[in-house]
């Protein structure tokens, strides 16, 4: 095939479906719900079904689904858990279905539906995922959650690891500005990440409201080589 | 005053009218429109009406009036000339009113005329701008104009460059994730400007169209020290 295109989208109000129709798209939300997705599956989630709406997802909940549902950080009254990774442990999570509501990562995962594949991707299984990308002949959207509709740092950075792994394969090119952007500033950001994430706005908010345990832990690169895949509308291990 | 709010938007899809009722609105569309207005002031027009449809421009060419009107680079039949800086010579404007119409700028400008001023920055201001910006007690948007509602990397190095120069100031604060971005890619670009804007997705556009003469000197800062600012729904001089 010719040489893949890749391409990064800086915030759900800037995805245009219509041009990736073909593409695969990495949906890319480090703090925090890609991060808590990647590590359910590391500990043996058999798959995990995205609702943007939190009364479906309450709705799942009396229908005796494991539910993980967040609103802006604060885990929601009839939920089992909120979208910590660390909520997503071994011993809650292997073998079950999960039904996940979060302020940002599920509203995307359904706008992104009309691609031609929905991956998920974090520093978590960034090597593994890269490598994967690299192996499909399919252009290549690196999709960016944003923060309620805005810009933010970390997912930006994520995107520029991801993509610098892609060009250095030679099998894509870019003329998207976003993607110089996020490479360039993933250069700055890779000698000392946790020290450049320091500077992002999501992490004064989790900060804030005390929910920043996990940061380090949604930074570490290569916890795991699972790859969550959209097949029919629910999130699988891409090896199903 | 309390410390100033100093945000930055990367594309009108992004903005969000009612965030920036009280702030001044810095306009950044470096290729072209920001440029070309603001050597149309610096060559002594007296003042520019943006219009956001080509159909106005039109009408308002029939009643006698200069206009400066393009889309996607290429001048309207109708019009005495297109939005290179290039076209506004002292000759053709000074004294001048001019009407003006652009595939992206003319367009975000309406977008901002809800905020409590709205001015023109560019490389060719940046200077001027910054200091006269630190001299209003007001919070600040930098709002990049993109490309067809696109993150791009020429306007958002120039907001990154002038938000350098107000943080330095240390009367504005950001915790604006699109700010520190762009102050970080200025940091990138400044070395070597015109050779980082190489990479820029609109550098190759204009260039394939043969339109790419005049970026070398949208780059140029401090050509000027005129800032237009919008009253009343016209461009005047900052000074009137």
């Amino acid at each position: 095939m010719a040489v893949r295109n890749l391409e990064t989208c800086f915030s759900p109000a800037l995805f245009e479906a219509d041009e990736h129709r073909e593409s695969i798209v990495v949906i890319i939300d480090v703090l925090r719900a890609s991060s808590a997705i990647i590590t359910a599956f590391a500990n043996g989630a058999s798959e995990i079904i995205p609702v943007a709406e939190a009364e479906v997802a309450r709705e799942y909940k009396t229908r005796g689904y494991l539910v993980a549902a967040e609103r802006d950080g604060f885990v929601l009254d009839f939920a089992d858990f909120g979208n910590s990774p660390f909520n997503f442990t071994k011993e809650k999570v292997e073998g079950r279905t999960i039904v996940y509501s979060t302020t940002n990562g599920t509203g995307i995962i359904t706008l992104a539906s009309r691609a031609r594949l929905t991956v998920i991707g974090s520093f978590l299984n960034i090597t593994a995922i890269s490598k994967w990308l690299s192996l499909q002949e399919k252009d290549v959207l690196l999709f960016c959650a944003g923060w309620k509709n805005r810009f933010n740092i970390e997912d930006t950075v994520c995107a520029g690891a991801i993509a610098q792994n892609l060009l250095g394969t030679g099998l894509y090119s870019t003329i998207c500005d976003s993607t110089i952007a996020a490479v360039d500033l993933w250069s700055l950001a890779a000698p000392d990440l946790n020290g450049y994430i320091d500077k992002a706005a999501q992490r004064t908010r989790l900060r804030d409201k005390k929910l920043d345990d996990c940061i380090g832990f949604c930074l570490t690169p290569d916890f795991t080589d699972k790859i969550p895949v959209m097949k029919n509308g629910v999130l699988v291990d891409s090896l199903l």
